[in-house]
C-alpha cells in the first residue's frame, strides 16, 4: 500500500495523501489501451468498424451501418463505504442512492458521446452470501437500481451477484454497471468533430460530491471531530450529505435532441475535477466566466482539507456535473431544456481558439493543457 | 459468513461447505429479477422492444431493427485465488489465463443466444494501487486478455481499473468482463423457439475445470497432502491443472454460421454442471448415450471429494464446457466444425418429447426438471 505522506489538521489533505497512487496504475492503463486499440481489426471481419476518435472517450463506439454501437463498464467505486458507515451510525440504509450513483457513473458517461442508453446490466459483487442477509439493504438496492433505470428509460438487462469472499471483503460489496446504447440517428455522434471557437459551455448542476472524490472524503473524516456525523453550515451531517446520489443526465441528452440541439462534444465531470473540461485533445481555450453554486458539501470539503481553488476544482465537480458544448445558438435553449427536466444548468463560459487551456476566470485560475493526462 | 458444516475426508464436500449459500442471495435474485422485468418497456420509446424469451437466458436480447442487440456483464469468480496462491508457490503469474478465463465467462454466455460479440470490456477492481506494480503480473494480465481477444474476434473497447481499498482485498483483484453483440442475421436468434424432439446434443469439450466449481476447488487444498503441489494421475499439479483457462467457444458458433448450422438452443456449461442441460423451459428430456472424456483434475476433484457420479455430474462441467442442440442432420458436421476449430466435441444424445428431465444412461443418472432452478 501507499505509504500515507505526514498528514495533519493544518496541512492540505491531497489526494495522493487518501490512498490512490496513480503512478503505479498508469503504466498498466498504458499497455491495456496499447493492446485494446490493437484489437480493433477484428470488427472487419464482422463488417463494421470502430469509430477510432471514441479511444480515450468515455464510452467505446462500433459503427454497425444503420447506427453506432455505445458501450461501457463502470465501477461505482468507494462509496459504498460512507453508505456503510452511515448505516452503522444511523441504521438507514443509503443502498437506493448508491444504487443510482452506480447506473449515473456508466449513463453520464455513455452519453457523451451522443448515445441513448438502452441496457443496464448489474455487477454486485459481494464478500460473502451473507451481504444478501440483510434484506433492506439488498430491496434498497434493488429499489433504487430500478428507479435509476426508469427514469433513465433504460431496460434492466439482467447482471452478476456474485459471493466472492476472499476478493470482496467480509461485509462488503464492489458495485460496477455496463451499459450499451445506440447512436441513432449517426448524426447524433458527439466526439467532439464539430467543436470549435465560439461554442458556448454549457454546465449542468451536480447534486453534491456524486461519486468521485471519496477516497479524499472518507480520509477527511479522520479530522473531523464528529466525523460523519459532524454538521455542515447547514446543518446537514456529513455523511449524509455525501450520500446525495449522482443526477442522471441522459434525461437532458434525449431531451436535448427533442428540441433539435446536438452538442458538439460532452464531457461527464468525474475524477479530476474540472479539469474533464479539458477532456478533447483539441488545441482550443475554455473560458469560463459564471460559475455554478457550490453545493455545501463539497465547499465543507474544501474548507476542511485546506484546499485552495485550484485543488478543489482540479478534483470536486464543484457544482458541475456535467458539461454540454453547444454551438451559441443554443447555448440558452440548452440552459432552458435541461432546467425543464429538473436539473439546473448555467451558461457558463466560451470555447476559443488558441493555447490548449482552462481559464476560470471569477477565480482567477488556469489549468494548462497538461493538467489532464487521460490518453 | 456461513457457518461450514463438519468437514472430514471421509465425508463427502458439498458445494454449501465451500461457503457459497444460495438461500441467501436467491431473494435478492428473485427481487432484481422481477424488477428487471418491469422495465422492459422503456425500450419502446426508443422505438425497440426487448425479446421477453432472453430473460432467463444467459444474455439479454433486445430487437433494434436490423439485427438483435445482446449484452452481459460475467464475473471471473474465484479463479483468481488459486493464480495467487500457485504464484506464491511456484512464482510464476497464470494471469494470463486468468484473463481468458474471465472473458470466456462472458463471450461463452453471450453466444448462447446467437450472437456475434463484438466489444469486449475489461473490470479489474483491485483491492490497492499496489496490485497493479507487480509488472509481470499485470503484463501477463494485459496479454492474455488481447489473446483472447483475438481468439474470438472481439475489439477490447476499454474498460475500468479501480484501486478499491477497503471493498477488494488488499492484493486481490476482483475480475469481470462485459460484452456487447449483434445477432445479425435475426434469423441466428437460437433462444430455443426451434428446439424440440429428435435434436441431437453435441457436446464440446472442456479443458478442466473452467471458471466454476472453484470454490470447491479450493476447499478441496485442505484435504490434500501437498495442497495446491500435490500430483495428480499424470503427475501435473493440482494447482497447475485447475487454471488451464476456459475454452472460447465463439470461433466454433461462428465457424457453425459460415456452414450454414444454426444451433437451436445453445448452453454454457458453469455452475450446476450438467445440470444446464435442462435450462431451456422447454418440456423436453435430454437422453444422453455417450460421455466425452474426464478430465484429469475434475475426475481428481470427484475422487478426493468423494462425489458420486450425481453429484460430480451435477456440480462439474465433466469434460463438457458447452451444449449445441442442433438438426439431427447436422449433428456430425457441428462435431466436424468444431473440431476443425481446435475445439473436440461428440454427438453424446437426443433430445425427446416427454418428461422434462436429464438422463445420462452411461451412468445410470436420472435428474429431474426440478434440478435446476435459474428462473
Amino acid at each position: 500500500m501507499d505509504t500515507p505522506d505526514r498528514d495533519t489538521a493544518d496541512t492540505p489533505l491531497s489526494y495522493r495523501q487518501s490512498g490512490v497512487n496513480y503512478e503505479l496504475i498508469d503504466p498498466l492503463k498504458v499497455a491495456a489501451q496499447r493492446a485494446a486499440a490493437a484489437t480493433a481489426g477484428h470488427l472487419q471481419a464482422h463488417g463494421f468498424s470502430e469509430v477510432a476518435d471514441s479511444r480515450g472517450e468515455s464510452a467505446y463506439v462500433v459503427d454497425v451501418g444503420p447506427f453506432y454501437l455505445a458501450s461501457i463498464v463502470e465501477c461505482l467505486g468507494s462509496k459504498a463505504l460512507v453508505a456503510d458507515e452511515m448505516s452503522r451510525l444511523t441504521g438507514r440504509s443509503h443502498y437506493d442512492a448508491i444504487a443510482q450513483d452506480t447506473i449515473a457513473m456508466a449513463i453520464n458517461d455513455l452519453i457523451t458521446v451522443g448515445a441513448t442508453p438502452l441496457v443496464v446490466q448489474a455487477y454486485w459483487a459481494a464478500g460473502g452470501s451473507d451481504w444478501f442477509a440483510d434484506a433492506a439493504r439488498a430491496e434498497a438496492l434493488v429499489a433504487g437500481w430500478k428507479r435509476a433505470c426508469d427514469v433513465c428509460g433504460v431496460a434492466w438487462g439482467g447482471g452478476e451477484t456474485p459471493a466472492l469472499a476472499g476478493i470482496v471483503e467480509a461485509g462488503r460489496i464492489d458495485l460496477a454497471a455496463s451499459c450499451t446504447g445506440l447512436v441513432n440517428p449517426k448524426e447524433r455522434l458527439s466526439l467532439g468533430e464539430r467543436l470549435g471557437p465560439g461554442d458556448a459551455i454549457v454546465l449542468l448542476a451536480s447534486s453534491g460530491i456524486h461519486a468521485n472524490g471519496l477516497s479524499l472524503a472518507r480520509k477527511l473524516v479522520e479530522r473531523l471531530p464528529e466525523g460523519y456525523l459532524t454538521p455542515m453550515a447547514d446543518g446537514t451531517a456529513y455523511g449524509e450529505a455525501l450520500l446525495a446520489p449522482t443526477l442522471l443526465y441522459s434525461p437532458v441528452t434525449e431531451a436535448l435532441y427533442r428540441a433539435g440541439i446536438r452538442p458538439h462534444y460532452a464531457s461527464n465531470i468525474t475524477g479530476h475535477g474540472w479539469r474533464k473540461l479539458l477532456r478533447h485533445p483539441k488545441a482550443l481555450r475554455y473560458r469560463v466566466h459564471s460559475l455554478p453554486e457550490v453545493p455545501t458539501v463539497l465547499r465543507f470539503i474544501q474548507t476542511q482539507a485546506r484546499q485552495n481553488d485550484y485543488e478543489a476544482y482540479g478534483t470536486l465537480n464543484m457544482g458541475a456535473g456535467f458539461a454540454l458544448f453547444v454551438h451559441a445558438d443554443d447555448a440558452q435553449r440548452t440552459v432552458e431544456v435541461a432546467r425543464a427536466q429538473g436539473v439546473e444548468a448555467i451558461l457558463a463560459g466560451v470555447v476559443e481558439a488558441g493555447t490548449k487551456e482552462l481559464l476560470i476566470e471569477p477565480l482567477g485560475l488556469r489549468f494548462a493543457a497538461d493538467a489532464l493526462q487521460l490518453r
